[in-house]
C-alpha cells in the first residue's frame, strides 16, 4: 500500500492524548465548558503567557476562524484584511461571507502578507461606500508553510496598533512555526490580540484552542461560540486533551518529530524542492506525466498544475515514521525521477 | 460528594467507544468524511433503514439543528415551525435566526406539537408580506421527555406531505425515545425528511448521526457542512465511534440502561413527578425552600421557580449506576421531603 | 366604483410635496445626502427636537425598522424584544431574522406591550444558551391603532434605562399618534434612543425620517444604511420633501386631516367599532356574510375571520375626502349592516 | 459657481417624469405593487422585449444588484463571479457579502471581464472546500464606461449555459451603453437571467427597473423583495415613473444627451482623455498639482492618483447643458492645462 504523506490530521490521535481521555472517562463533570478541566487549561495557559487570557477549545480550524473573527467583526460593513491564498479564502467554502463579512485582499509574498503594503491598503478604504477594515488576519505557520520571524510579527502587530485594526493568528499550525520559528507561545500573545493553537493537525482527534488576549474581545464570547454553532456540550474533552498537549511542551516534542522527518524528506528530495519552508509542509516540483506511478507508491496532494510539471505537496504528520520517509525517498529512486 | 443528576452528557464516553478510537489509532484515514469508516458507516445505516440515505456525524445538537435545517430552507424568507418551547427557539442563543430564518411559533401540548393546529398556524402564513413556512421541526424525545407515539409521526409527516413542509427530527434523545416509544429507526425513518440520532447525550465524547432520507435535501450536502462550520477533518473518529454505537444495538442498550435508572428514580419518588414521561429526564415538583439542602446532596437543575414549589429536572445518563440512584433516593427521604 | 378605504398608502403625494419636488428639480445637488438639504433638514429638526440628532431618509417602514433596530443589534446573539403583533414579527417577511437576529416576544394588552411584564421576560433570558436582549421595539401608533401616553412612554423609557436596553419608536403612523396623543415630536425624543416619523401614510410618495437621540447609535450610520441596502444617491428628494413635510407643521395638518375623516367614520359606524382608538385606523365587526356586497361600494382589508362575524379595517388618509366618508356611511346604510 | 460634472445624479428628476407624477398624483391606487400601473409597465415591457418577463421597480442599484444576485444564490456557499472593479466588489460596502455569499474575482480586461479567463476561473472551484460558482455579474456599461458589444453578450452568455450559472447584468447605466453599443433592451433581454434598466442616473428622482428573464428567477420574488428591503408600498410610484421613461423610448432620447454632451467634453479635451469610452463617464488624465484650482471652476471625482499625475471622472447627465460643457472647457484652457 502507498505511504501517507496526504496531509497531517490522517491519524485519530497521539497515544498520550487518548489515554488521557481513557483515565478521565468515568469522572463526571459540569456542562458547557464550566468543568474544572476547563478552568486548569486556562489557569495552565495563563501561567505560560505570563498574563490573563481566555482559552476555549472549538472542533477545528474553519470554525475558529470564523468565530474569532466575527467576535472582531461586529458591524455587517465591518471587513478582515488577509492575502489572497489565506484558508479563510480560499478554502472554508465562503464561511465567513456567510456571517456577513467581506474579506479584503492584501498583497502577498508567498503565503506572507507584504507587510508594506498593509497600510496603503488600509487606506483606499477611506468612506461609507467601501467595507471598514476592523482585523487582519494571517497565519503562522502559513498555508505554505512558510513561519514569520518574530521581528516580522512585531512590525504586523505595530501597524495594526497604529491602524486600529485587531490582529488574529490562524495557529492551525502554530506548533510547527513555534519550532522552526525558534519562539514561544508567550512571544506569539505579546503580538496579537487573538490566535489559537491547532491540535487536529498535531495528534489530536480533533481541537484548536483558541486564546483571547485582548479585553475588549472576551466579553459574551460564550454567547458567540453558542450562536456560532460552536460550543461543545462536552467542554471537558477539549480541555483534558489540551492539558495534556500542553503539559511539559508535548505539543512541541510532536511538532519537532514531524519537522525532523520533514526535514529528511527534504534533504533527500532537494532538487524537487519548491515553495522552501522549515515546517511539515514539503513542496515538490516534479513531472506531470510521472504522477500516476509516484501516486502508486506515495499518497500526496496536487497542489497546482503547470502543464509539464507539477507542484506536489508531502505532509508529514506527529505519526509519521523514518520508515515511512524511507520508503518515499525509495519510490522517487525507483521511479528515476 | 453530591451525586450528579445535573443532565446526560456529564462523563466522557463509554468505554467500548473509547476502546474503538484506541484500537484505530495508529491507522492512517483519508480527511473529511470521505474516508472508508464513514462510507462504512453509510452503509451500515442503509442496511438498518432498509433504503439509501446520506449519513454525517456533526459535533453537537445545536449545530445538527441548525445546519439540518439550512438544507431545507434556503431562501431568506422561508421559515421553521416549532413549538414554543422547541430547543432550536429557547437554547441555542437565536443560532438559527443567526443564519437568516425565522421560527415560527406552533401551539403546544406540553412539549409536543397540537398536531390539530399544524394546518391553521400555517394557513395564516398567507402572503408575501409574511414568512413562508418550508419545515416542520419536532424533537423526540421532546424537551420535557415525552416521547411521540408511531401514529402521531404518521400523522404529523401526512399533514407535512399535504402541506409541501419538509420534516426535521431532532434526536438529541432519540434513542431514549426509541426505547420508551417501542418503534425503530426505520419507523423514523419512514415518517420524516431528516433526522439525526444523538450520541453526546449517550456514551460518546460528541458527535450527532445526522440521516438525509428525503433525495431532494442530500445535494451538495458537504458544501453546506463546511460553509455551515460543521465538518470534522478528521471524519474517521466520528464514523469510527458511530459504527460501534450503532454495532448490535449498542446504542439501545445504553438507553435502556438510562430508562431503567430513570424509572427506578421516578418509581421512588413518584410522588413528586409532574411532566410525566417514560424517558430519561425526571421532573420533580418540590419546595422551593429544599431546594439549596438538596443541592448539597444531589445536583439537577431548576426548570421553573413557582414561588413556594419549584420544578427540578434529573436526568439520567449511560454512566448513572444503581447505586447513585438509592443515594439520590435516600436524600430525599434524609431531607424529609 | 368602490370608495377606498383599504389603507392610508393609496395616493401617490401631496399638492405641496410635489410642489416642492418641481421647485428644486433643475438643482444640481451633491450625492448620497451629503447636500445642503439634507443638512438644512437635520438643523430643522434639531431646532423642534431641542437637541442635536442625526436624521436619515429611508423608502419605507420595514427598511427603517430593520437597518434601525441593525445599529442597536451588534452581535449576532443580540435580539429585540416587541409585541407578537408587532410589524418586525408578523409583516416584514422575517426581514429582522434574516440579518441575524431573533425577535422575543412580550405580553401584550391589544396592540400595546404590557408595561408589567417587561422586565419579568427580560430575566428569563438569563444565560449564554438563550439570547440577549439588548433592544425593545414599541410602534406608536401601534398595529391596531392604538396611541401610548405620554406617562407609558416614559415609564417604558425607564425601564429600559434600568435594563440596558436601547429603546426603538416606530413611527410609520408617529403623526397620527402625536395628533391623538396630545403631545410633540420633542416629547417623543425624549423618551427613546432612536425613532421616525413616518412619511409614506402621510403624503409622501415614499419615505420615513430617522431620527438617532443616543449618541452611541449615531457613530458609522453611513456604513449601515448603504450595506443594508437603504441609502439613496438623491439624498436631497427625500430630504426637500421632509422639509417641506415639517415646515410650518404641515404633516400634523396632514395628520389632522386623517383623524378628522376617521373620527367621522367612527361616529357614524360607532355600533361596529371594535379595536376602538383615536387614530386614522378603523376597525369593525361586521357579518361575514355581507361582506361581499360590502367590497363592491367600500375597499377595506379583512383583519380577522371570526366565523359568523369579521373584523374589517378601514383606513382613511390625507387624501380621504368627506364625500368619501359619507359614500362609506351610505354604504352600510344601503346594506342594511 | 463650479459647473458640475462630479455625477449623473445630481438633480431631482427629468421634468416628463415629474409631470407624469403629478398628474396621476389625486388617483387612489393598491399597495404593494399589485397596482395597475405596475400591471401596465410589465405589458408593455412584455411587448418591447416579445416575451414574458417579470418586472419591479427598486430603490437604486446597490440594492437591485444584491436582491436580484439574491435570487439566484440560494445556498450560502454559492458565489457570485465578477471583475475586481465591480460595484458590488468595491462600491457596495459589502452589502453582498452581508447576505451571505462570496464574491469571486475574474480577470478583466479595463472595466470588462477577460471572456477568456472565466471558465478557467469557474474550473479552480472544483470541490466542496471552495465556494460554488453559481452566477456571473456584468455591468453593462462597465465602471470605466465602456460597453460590451453584443457578440461579447452573446459569447459570455453562452459561457454561462455551458457552466449553468446565472447571467445577471448590472444595468445602472444600460440607457447609455445601448445608445453607444447600437443594440436593443431586447437584444440584452436575449443574452441574461436578470437584468435591469437604471433610471436614477437618467432623469428619475430614484428608480431601477430589474426584469426578470429567467422562469426559475421569477418565484417568490416578491417574498425576496419584501425580506431584502426593497418592497415599497406605493409601488404605483415607480411604475408610472418608469411608463413614462420607456414610453416612445424616451429613455434612449435622454441617454443620447448624456453620450452628445460626453462626447463634445471627449473632443475639447482629447489630450487629457483615458480608459477611453463612448458613454457618459469621462475619465482624464491631469496634472496633480492643477487639480485644486480647477476643482474651483469644475465639480469632479478624482479617480485615481498616480503621483505627478491624476486620473479625474467628468460625467454628464441628462440635465447638462452646452453651456455647461463649455464652461468646463474654457476652465482647461483657462488653467492652461
Amino acid at each position: 500500500m502507498a505511504v501517507n504523506f496526504k496531509n497531517d490530521y490522517n491519524t485519530i490521535a497521539d497515544k498520550r492524548i487518548l489515554e488521557a481521555l481513557v483515565k478521565y472517562s468515568g469522572e463526571k463533570n459540569i456542562g458547557y465548558g464550566e468543568d474544572i478541566h476547563s478552568k486548569e487549561l486556562n489557569d495552565m495557559v495563563n501561567n505560560i503567557l505570563g498574563k490573563d487570557v481566555d482559552t476555549y477549545v472549538l472542533a477545528g480550524g474553519t470554525i475558529t476562524n470564523v468565530i474569532g473573527l466575527n467576535q472582531m467583526l461586529r458591524a455587517p460593513y465591518e471587513a478582515v484584511m488577509a492575502v489572497k491564498s489565506a484558508h479563510i479564502n480560499v478554502h472554508e467554502t465562503g464561511a465567513l461571507e456567510s456571517t456577513g463579512h467581506k474579506v479584503i485582499y492584501l498583497d502577498n509574498i508567498g503565503g506572507k502578507v507584504d507587510i508594506r503594503k498593509i497600510e496603503a491598503t488600509y487606506k483606499m478604504y477611506a468612506d461609507n461606500h467601501m467595507v471598514l477594515p476592523k482585523a487582519l488576519y494571517i497565519s503562522n505557520a502559513t498555508e505554505l508553510g512558510e513561519t514569520y520571524t518574530l521581528s516580522e510579527l512585531k512590525e504586523i502587530y505595530n501597524i495594526t496598533r497604529r491602524l486600529k485594526l485587531y490582529l488574529f493568528i490562524d495557529g492551525a499550525r502554530l506548533p510547527e512555526a513555534l519550532v522552526s520559528g525558534g519562539y514561544t507561545l508567550k512571544d506569539i500573545a505579546g503580538y496579537c490580540d487573538m490566535f489559537y493553537l491547532g491540535g487536529t493537525k498535531l495528534g489530536l482527534p480533533f481541537g484548536e484552542m483558541l486564546v483571547i488576549i485582548n479585553d475588549e474581545l472576551k466579553r459574551n464570547f460564550k454567547y458567540m461560540l453558542k450562536n456560532r454553532l460552536g460550543l461543545f456540550a462536552k467542554g471537558f474533552v477539549g480541555a483534558i486533551m489540551f492539558k495534556e498537549f500542553l503539559k511539559d511542551d508535548y505539543y512541541l516534542e510532536l511538532a519537532r518529530r514531524e519537522k525532523e522527518m520533514a526535514d529528511m524528506l527534504r534533504e533527500g528530495l532537494d532538487r524537487y524542492v519548491c515553495y522552501r519552508n522549515e515546517t511539515n509542509q514539503v513542496f515538490l516540483k516534479v513531472k506531470t506525466n510521472k504522477l500516476k506511478a509516484l501516486n502508486e507508491l506515495v499518497l500526496f496532494e496536487v497542489w497546482e498544475d503547470l502543464g509539464e510539471d507539477s507542484v506536489i505537496r508531502l505532509v508529514t504528520s506527529y505519526a509519521t515514521t523514518k520508515d515511512e520517509v524511507l520508503e518515499c525517498l525509495e519510490a522517487f529512486k525507483y521511479l528515476g525521477m
